[in-house]
């Protein structure tokens, strides 16, 4: 909390390589922005949410958006207090959600790729609408109606399943009336957390199971959708697992890291051909009119217990590029969020 | 042209490691079969289409069908005439389709993963029956229409442009109305082949033009559509020129050879999550039912001339062996046919 005109910053330092680390970011003290163009919203930072899209955008090519540029402060998706608004349609003391930056204060624009979204102050928690209400739960939303159309009865395998948006899949696809839901995850303790906790009805566990041998036991007629988070290994072998006319969602390259050296592309991805499966991606930007029915939808969901919310709120401004990297391993289940103090 | 009871065969006589190579197969004098099952159709060859699958059936696993064993006749799909049925739907003297095998003499099956077609003597030339109106004509009508579900005005990029399926894209795809078709080739004779007889409206040579730049240039708004006989460095170029919302048919993979080594995925494949791209694959085994209608409709266009049929038909029992490796570089556009003798 700044008392003065400061306003604390965390700039990138030097472009990461391979893992992003806690280095590659500098602090700096600027002072709070007060030149505001027209159709800026300056916003006071509440949340930050961490998402392996941030690797993306640090890549020099930065992905499907603009690269984050040396000296200036990380781009994240997060949620702001406004507090003086060269818009219309924002005034102050509003809480809004949308890309904002690793700052104390961050001119926000309603105009971006993303919209600068008006959140209602009420008994929700404000840190859902950067998860299950949010980036997390409308991905895993769209990805499952959209992008893998899942039928009544159709079964479905998931991969980085303990993560922010996985966590929630499992829940999801039964409300949309899926039969059995399988969640691939690092570790014991994440496997029995999906099954315990996340609604999923079984799980593999990436680093001690045969996951061939496990996707052929669970699946024995086929996979019908498989929703991706990992790339890699897990995606080659859930191609060979899909049965003739499967559906397959990208929806992440966990397994990849993100750092922006070429991917690793499916090997087996003639199985597209040969099996005439059917390939989708899922990206929040096209589906941006939706989101309003989407958003009340998950919420009756969340309202009548059927999907479980997890989150890891850390608290303190310093702590940011801590704990970006634990987006690639290591975190807890579900979401990670920053409250800005 | 046997005389005797004699059956000539091609068998296999080793696995090929790379490339196919006519040394792989030794020819064999047999008998021809007399003892007939249940459902059994005896055939005498008449004409053997030469397809880059047949290099998949030859690997270990076989791809999508059982592997063609060691010393077992090398399989094909082709046309012949019934000599001998045990099969209450075919009697002698009918000429059918389906697969078959490199032999004088060739037991056939109506309840394979083909079916086993009846054709129809009359004006139309045996030999379209394994081209045009058989798989290469087929495969292309599925893939632009159940596959890309092409829309009036919409562009196409069509890879192995000058190939049996190739040369006919670009005529079906005018047809169903699309906009701006563009193949791209292997040099500038089988470029200008593309443009002034098989009805391309420009061409792309992999050989000498640098492909990024060349679809920069075609397709300034994107590639609506692409129809992917290559995979390799030509599909990792097209994703990086899709359009928001494009669509990329999974039809073949000339560029791996199939040789059943690994393939190289698609580096660029994330471009399905970021542009929301839709990928499908063709295999004209789940278009059975509707073949009967596309092959009426594909008559349709050939008959006002909307479709060019390039076909290069050699003669000779003797030559199939030699033939086969050329359908990975080097055969005349259009499709590729050994007239038995």
């Amino acid at each position: 909390m700044t008392t003065t005109n400061e306003n604390r910053r965390w700039i990138l330092k030097h472009r990461p390589v391979d893992a992003v680390k806690p280095s590659d970011f500098e602090k700096e003290i600027s002072t709070i922005p007060t030149d505001l163009k027209d159709g800026d919203v300056l916003v006071k930072s509440l949340y930050w949410s961490f998402d392996a899209s941030q690797r993306i955008w640090l890549t020099e090519d930065g992905g499907y958006m603009e690269p984050i540029a040396i000296g200036d402060a990380m781009r994240t998706v997060g949620i702001g207090k406004v507090v003086k608004s060269n818009h219309p349609d924002y005034e102050e003391g509003q809480i809004v959600e949308g890309f904002m930056a690793w700052e104390d204060f961050v001119i926000m624009r309603a105009d971006g790729q993303m919209p600068l979204n008006k959140l209602p102050e009420g008994p929700i928690p404000l840190s859902w609408f950067l998860g299950v209400l949010g980036i997390s739960g409308l991905t895993g939303y769209f990805g499952l109606t959209a992008g893998l159309n899942i039928q009544k009865g159709e079964n479905l395998f998931v991969s980085a399943a303990s993560g922010s948006l996985g966590s929630l899949v499992a829940g999801m696809a039964k409300q949309l009336g899926a039969g059995k839901v399988v969640g691939i995850a690092g570790g014991p303790e994440k496997c029995k957390w999906l099954t315990e906790v996340a609604g999923y009805d079984a799980a593999i566990d990436y680093k001690n199971d045969d996951i061939d041998a496990k996707l052929a036991e669970h699946f024995p007629d086929g996979v019908d959708n498989y929703y991706d988070n990992a790339g890699g290994e897990i995606l080659d072998a859930a191609l060979m697992h899909m049965r003739p006319q499967g559906k397959v969602l990208i929806c992440g390259a966990m397994a990849s890291g993100y750092t922006g050296t070429k991917l690793v592309g499916p090997t087996n991805y003639m199985r597209i051909c040969t099996h005439n499966l059917t390939v989708k991606g899922i990206h929040l930007f096209y589906h941006a009119h939706e989101i309003p029915d989407a958003i009340q939808q998950i919420a009756q969901w969340v309202e009548k217990g059927a999907l479980h919310v997890e989150e890891t709120i850390i608290e303190g401004f310093d702590k940011a590029p801590d704990i970006l990297p634990s987006v690639f391993g290591g975190k807890a289940p579900g979401r990670l969020l920053l409250k800005v103090e």
